[in-house]
């Protein structure tokens, strides 16, 4: 099919190869929630607008794409927001249990002025129209499409060698003022990104002792939430204590 | 650094090669919606275990990992998931205008039958306790982490050649009360996983004619909402023009 875009073409084309596999896991296993380390280093306008792609090509529902991309490089808008957390990030200490709150205040979370560059990207909920296919039942399909340009953008990121935080402790309208964000459409996501001096091995809040990893095999169900199971099903489950150590390769 | 994992270790073996880099390119822009052209042969437990990993390794607000991964093969539960997909369908097509309502019913959304695996990904609001860091202020972040896991999932299935649909026409609680999935806990998306015949070029409702690909530098904001373009901004839209075929390449 090579350079013909029939309306139906298929991807008889692509195959990838173990290298190109190897890619996408070590990608998503190394990815991390960088909020310090950024250099201030410029992100090169090539690199951007393929990691912009990526967020674009993302799944979204009834194909509506109904993510915007605000790029914020301006000092003076970004010393706003970051105003914004501060005084979200205060509250929030408030919220913990006394015993918590001097670590929560001592946790790094956000890197709002050190890193070249902002990215907010955002959801227009009309984009095309009231009714939108598979947004009929579940309203919130529209959201979650724009979560999923974020996680590619992410990954695209890291690929690149550029560090990705997600910054979530603000006040939302209040944000949504400072950027000039119109009342229909929703922020989703606040992205500082930039080159890093290094990435973690592991997540910050796993390092720090705020909360452990998961056991994956305690997290799998089968046919339904509680149920016992079967032997075909205990042999998934075998598979997935055998590559417990998989995701922690650096290689 | 490699296999010692010290509390504060960085990634300092980890470099991408271009095709590694080129693998998650080519990953992200050749995922595909899948609702038909699935085959029926199973999907082997070492594949099905690294895309839970996959899954496993997104990014979660206070390291949350909100997730569960149920496991649906039972022909009989998922015969009962159909018959409600079947009856949010009906309902959903009397919601569009009327010269849409026919190409809407023509359209294929599911899966759930031929796809010889399904996986329901679900989110836990009350994981680790009412006070969680980031999702202070935004209480939505929690089921965020969730559509992480499930984009990562997606990604890694295509790079193992596996086809995945997520479909969203459910009564949500009608499909709770089907999977015995308790109160507080949120399903996030029902996901049609396994082989297929083959992967389309372009997003079927873009094939179809149901709505077309946005331009990306239409979807590019700097700094505001609503605001002129400096010449660096004028240079990342140049660039983003550029690129513009670039997504498209299949190999």
């Amino acid at each position: 099919m090579g350079q013909t875009h029939t309306r139906q073409a298929h991807q008889t084309d692509i195959h990838f190869s173990s290298d190109e596999i190897n890619g996408l896991y070590k990608t998503i296993f190394n990815r991390r929630d960088v909020r310090g380390q950024f250099r201030p280093d410029p992100v090169p306008d090539e690199v951007l607008s393929r990691v912009l792609y990526a967020a674009h090509h993302a799944p979204s529902v009834g194909f509506m794409q109904p993510w915007d991309f605000m790029i914020i490089g301006d000092q003076a808008v970004r010393q706003q927001v970051r105003g914004l957390f501060d005084q979200a990030h205060t509250e929030a200490a408030e919220m913990f249990p006394e015993q918590k709150q001097d670590t929560y205040r001592s946790l790094k979370l956000e890197g709002i002025l050190e890193s070249p560059m902002n990215i907010c990207i955002t959801c227009d909920r009309s984009r095309t129209g009231s009714t939108v296919i598979g947004r009929t039942h579940m309203k919130v399909m529209d959201l979650y499409s724009s979560v999923c340009a974020v996680q590619n953008l992410w990954l695209a990121a890291r690929a690149e060698g550029l560090g990705v935080g997600w910054v979530s402790i603000f006040d939302q309208r209040e944000l949504q003022e400072v950027l000039g964000i119109p009342r229909h459409i929703v922020p989703i996501a606040y992205l500082c990104i930039g080159y890093v001096d290094h990435f973690y091995a592991r997540p910050e809040l796993e390092s720090a002792g705020w909360l452990p990893r998961e056991k994956l095999e305690n997290l799998i169900h089968f046919d339904q939430w509680e149920s016992r199971r079967s032997a075909d099903d205990e042999s998934v489950i075998r598979q997935i204590q055998q590559d417990a150590d998989f995701p922690y390769s650096t290689d």
